[in-house]
């Protein structure tokens, strides 16, 4: 009863299977790998038992298929799970995860392997809320339905350390500079220094005004991440307070606390998602998981907005700008009735690295600048009107330099920071200073 | 402003600041790349900002320091995290994993970067439950507080399939062969042919029997993964329902959710947490996290057993077995008033392997079988007996041959799995058969 049945791959019916795409390194044949994964995580051990049964096998065992051997050892494999494997209702996203991201990870039989891709069956999108607003949600409050412009972000910096009063000012200013969003950095929750209910309602205030002095809806996206039992009532706080987006560490909280703030009737807010941790298991293109995954999971767990990654900035990732392309088309390719999310391209950005994001991944996206904006030498407002004007350009397609001749903050951040994208990645002497 | 504050060592206390240890490689030098991260994950940006202050970087700022270099641009950094950064109370451990092990791991200057270990200050200690039983309380039920023998474990086989009725009889099987610990397998939890409430009731009458049968108490750790909103349900239930012992999925669940159950005064069972997902970010031993750091983060958050990993068995690490030692000295060690909590070896282990996890874990320990107790050539019951005589052999330091000599249930396991740990590591090909 050892081993063979995993490798038979008839009745692979894909309304009834969920299908992994894995990349794996092993010693001994791609075959054997995958049977080792499609067995450990359905319904084998690593040795033949007398519990189990011929039923339990033909209905639950999850079989390895389709070896793309590169070299001996090395390839692609896909593993189909029967739906009938997950406990979708109640088990949710951490139920998944344990069978088609669990243990196989630290087989021992398996030098690497990376989950690569995850294609979820009609049946299995039905157990899952998606995003309440989604892209044109989301679009439809900042008036960029028709434009189709990129959204432009900033986060509060310092990332952390300024009170709410100092906070919600540097959030004016972003605010009348011209950006779209406005969030906290991911660090930033409630410590004393800068509690969130004060926050709240100092920078509310502030978007208040800018919407009285210029008519545009302006998002604030107030980290409510922690401990479970303050992030409900964060959650409902933010609600009853006048907040009009939340922002949720989905990695650190979990993808099932982003699941109950979607299915919350209640919060009827869009969701912000930041993915701090991932690169501990994304970064390595042998091992883990790819961010597209993730992306997938953050779709049907209802996050509206997903950080994924710049296609030119300091958070560099092998495979990069592949990657965060791809992992933004699994955000907006149709899928049945759950709702496209926008990309957030984040980390590193200043002026003259906006043409090249737009390029690559194109123009649903929100595109988030830091230091980018608050270091502009005439700071953060004219920071936040040199994002706007470079992202304005790419949009018309002009290029920067010829924009800048009429745009003067534009021309003050290029100075600062160079006129365009270099190839090269700067290192670290480069980036911090020596 | 760039870059020159994070080396200034002066005023490291140890009981204000959170102190871990990276290991790191980067191009650059290693004192630039524990500013990058000092940074990044504090109050820095990537550029200059004028939204910053004297008084900030004063309180705020995390500094590198004690450069331990490898070679050129490898080795060790510490980095000391003054407390005021985190929202202990309402962060908690989402709040200090964002700083400590966040957007670190994906910074282009780091080729890799590893948390190998944090120091948490008594002041942190005091905003986290710990285990509410720990090591005493849990040997205290089974009765196992003079012998101080490792408790011995299984987890139901196959992983998922049986039937509620058809789970109980094996947990009665294994329960009357000798096991302290019954667990569901991490991948179950309430899927359409074995619902969560049917295969407490079932399984609990069971133990009753057993209790009745033998005296002795066996935990039945049920596992309650899932999404949030069934997740306290479920707990509300089991405790409602007899149960003994509730498991979870602290990683794809997250931190969060396990200190919610911790704290929650009616909650008055043990906690058993499995970790699957880990090794997707503990297997490199370059980058990502040594499990030590999450062992004890489960351990303030308040776990009562943890999975840690075998000395010999199937899910092999990289630096195993002094990677698992050093995790289980972080659980066990003494550390302020959070109870030590009782590490869990579990993965491929059969009688043979058992003298050679006692000898190098020690005998505050959980000894989990599957396959090992299910797999035996007489079942269940036989196979728990062969793995408790195993224990008790290596309690009285006898060999397992001569132990086998008088104990036909142990030799039966030694002749199908063989006598002793053998050096090598295992095939797919000998783990799967071909």
């Amino acid at each position: 009863m050892k081993g063979i049945f995993f490798s038979d791959v008839s009745g692979i019916d894909p309304e009834n299977n969920l299908i992994c795409t894995y990349y794996v390194e092993t010693a001994g044949s791609l075959e054997r790998a995958g049977e080792a994964i499609a067995a450990e995580e359905s319904i084998g051990t690593w040795t033949d038992i007398k519990t189990t049964t011929i039923d339990i096998q033909r209905r639950l065992a999850a079989k390895a298929f389709k070896f793309e051997e590169k070299e001996s050892g090395i390839g692609l494999i896909k593993v189909a799970w029967p739906v009938e494997l997950f406990d979708l209702e109640k088990g949710g996203i951490p139920n998944i995860m344990s069978m088609i991201a669990g243990n196989l990870f630290g087989l021992s039989a398996l030098k690497n392997v990376r989950l690569l891709d995850a294609e979820f069956p009609k049946s299995v999108l039905t157990y899952f809320p998606g995003p309440k607003f989604g892209l044109e949600g989301v679009r439809e409050i900042v008036g960029t339905q028709e434009s189709r412009r990129p959204h432009l972000g900033t986060i509060i910096k310092p990332k952390v350390g300024l009170n709410p009063s100092e906070t919600a000012e540097v959030a004016y200013e972003a605010a009348v500079g011209g950006v779209d969003l406005i969030k906290d950095d991911e660090t930033l929750v409630s410590q004393s220094f800068c509690p969130l209910e004060e926050r709240l309602s100092k920078v509310m205030e502030k978007m208040d005004l800018v919407k009285e002095e210029t008519g545009r809806t302006v998002f604030y996206a107030l980290n409510i991440t922690g401990n479970l039992k303050r992030l409900f009532e964060f959650a409902d706080y933010t609600v009853e307070n006048g907040a009009n987006m939340v922002m949720l560490d989905i990695l650190l909280s979990g993808l099932a606390a982003l699941q109950s703030l979607a299915e919350d009737p209640s919060i009827k807010l869009p969701i912000h998602c930041h993915r701090t941790f991932h690169a501990a298991f994304t970064k390595n293109p042998l091992h883990g998981v790819h961010m597209k995954v993730i992306a997938r999971l953050t779709r049907l767990a209802g996050g509206d907005q997903l950080h994924t990654g710049t296609a030119a900035g300091k958070m560099g990732l092998k495979g990069e700008p592949a990657e965060v392309v791809e992992t933004n088309e699994a955000l907006l390719q149709a899928q049945g009735n759950i709702k496209p999310v926008i990309p957030v391209a984040s980390g590193g950005i200043h002026p003259a690295l906006v043409p090249k994001n737009v390029e690559i991944l194109g123009k649903e996206l929100v595109i988030n600048a830091g230091g980018g904006i608050h270091g502009h030498p005439d700071g953060t407002r004219a920071g936040a009107t040199a994002m706007r004007q470079a992202i304005d350009a790419a949009m018309k397609n002009i290029t920067l330099e010829r924009y800048a001749e009429t745009h003067p903050e534009l021309r003050k951040a290029l100075e600062k920071w160079g006129y365009r994208y270099e190839e090269k990645s700067e290192s670290i002497e480069e980036r911090y200073g020596a």
